[in-house]
């Protein structure tokens, strides 16, 4: 999902009832963006994250199948079915229950809006900058996600510059900024690496209009443009 | 701390450390109650939860002394210093923050008031219903606790009545009401088996008044009372 693309879960999860595997996925950046159906797509476990679709940071769900049985995460107290010990996060649990129930209200007009802020973004960057490659599928892929290397530039300097102009964009494939060089899914998935360490991700959401988009595209070309130059020098 | 004990933590963190053993210590009870520093009192890690000092619930805090190293509790991203992964609670760790401060300000009336509540509470007790034991040191004691035994009453049942009138107290030793039986603490320090199952833990807090004391020892006496009536029919 980092790269947007969205993965055959259904088929995935088929393949691994015909096995007799548990099929886990990880749904952070699914939930509030596809619609999810665990009975349907053979889903045994789920994870999701409150955050990731307006609700409460540090919360989240484990969805497990009724009739499967885990070893405890944390022991201690009986608490959520005897399952993870210490006192609940009650405002957080309330939380995330009503941001999951908002995440698929209006969902159709969500994503359609969603689709239409990120193909003009792309349109908006074909345009301006060159010698970038998109990353992830086209077809499959997530509506308010956008991956985008730059050839020739460094993923966390780009970061940085953005940043300073109020921009929060995200770079690699790992969750966190400490992880360095390119990633290994974006060489995986056969990105040569003048491409590999200066790819940007970029989340929109439903309050995002175009003419941020405008803004933001024009800071990227000039950002793109003076770390390319520097580079050369 | 259950029974409103006051340890003496100064005296066993010199002993482990006499021994070079690393010495953790609960003070989920003590934090807002006791003053505590860490080294002056030889603790090397300490625990404390939120919902024990009016701080929010589910958010708690591991202090570790800067030296000591530690396996992960959790893997995957590198969040807190690559000991716990997980995005954080903010708003939690906020929220804890801003209680603790609040819970040491204006410390010694809070906790000459709590005092004096629970003296209260305890007289009153010790006036109106028989066959009662105080459980715990009684000089050592926390302010706001108080945990009573009533000879051959259920723990459980007094709970229930209670709870009918309005009002939360707390039953063994377990900190889960799943937990059944006498407590094995109780036990321990060698209360006779007729008191050890009916023991009642009050919490007093800094918003509680004497007309609340009242009204709960009113209360508690007439479910004692009704309780030992139906056991000896």
């Amino acid at each position: 999902m980092r790269y947007g693309t969205i993965e055959p879960i259904k088929q995935i999860g088929e393949i691994a009832k015909k096995h007799d595997i548990y099929f886990h996925t990880d749904a952070v950046q699914a939930i509030g963006n596809v619609r999810i159906d665990v009975k349907d797509m053979n889903i045994d476990l789920l994870s999701m994250s409150g955050h990731k679709f307006y609700g409460p940071k540090g919360v989240g769900v484990l969805y497990v199948r009724k009739d499967i049985n885990f070893l405890k995460i944390q022991n201690g107290g009986h608490q959520e079915k005897n399952k993870r010990a210490g006192t609940e996060n009650v405002a957080g649990i309330v939380g995330i229950g009503k941001a999951i129930e908002l995440a698929y209200k209006d969902f159709d007009n969500k994503i359609n809006y969603l689709k239409e802020l990120r193909d003009y973004y792309i349109k908006k960057v074909e345009e301006n900058i060159s010698d970038i490659k998109i990353n992830g599928d086209m077809n499959n892929r997530l509506a308010g996600n956008i991956n985008i290397s730059f050839k020739e530039v460094d993923g966390g300097e780009l970061l940085l510059k953005l940043d300073e102009k109020g921009i929060c964009v995200s770079t690699g494939s790992a969750c966190n900024s400490e992880s360095q060089g390119a990633s290994h899914v974006l060489t995986a998935i056969g990105l040569e690496p003048c491409y590999a360490n200066g790819s940007v991700r970029v989340s929109l959401g439903k309050d995002n209009t175009k003419d941020e988009i405008d803004y933001f595209v024009d800071v990227l070309k000039e950002c793109v443009y003076e770390l390319r130059k520097n580079k050369s020098i």
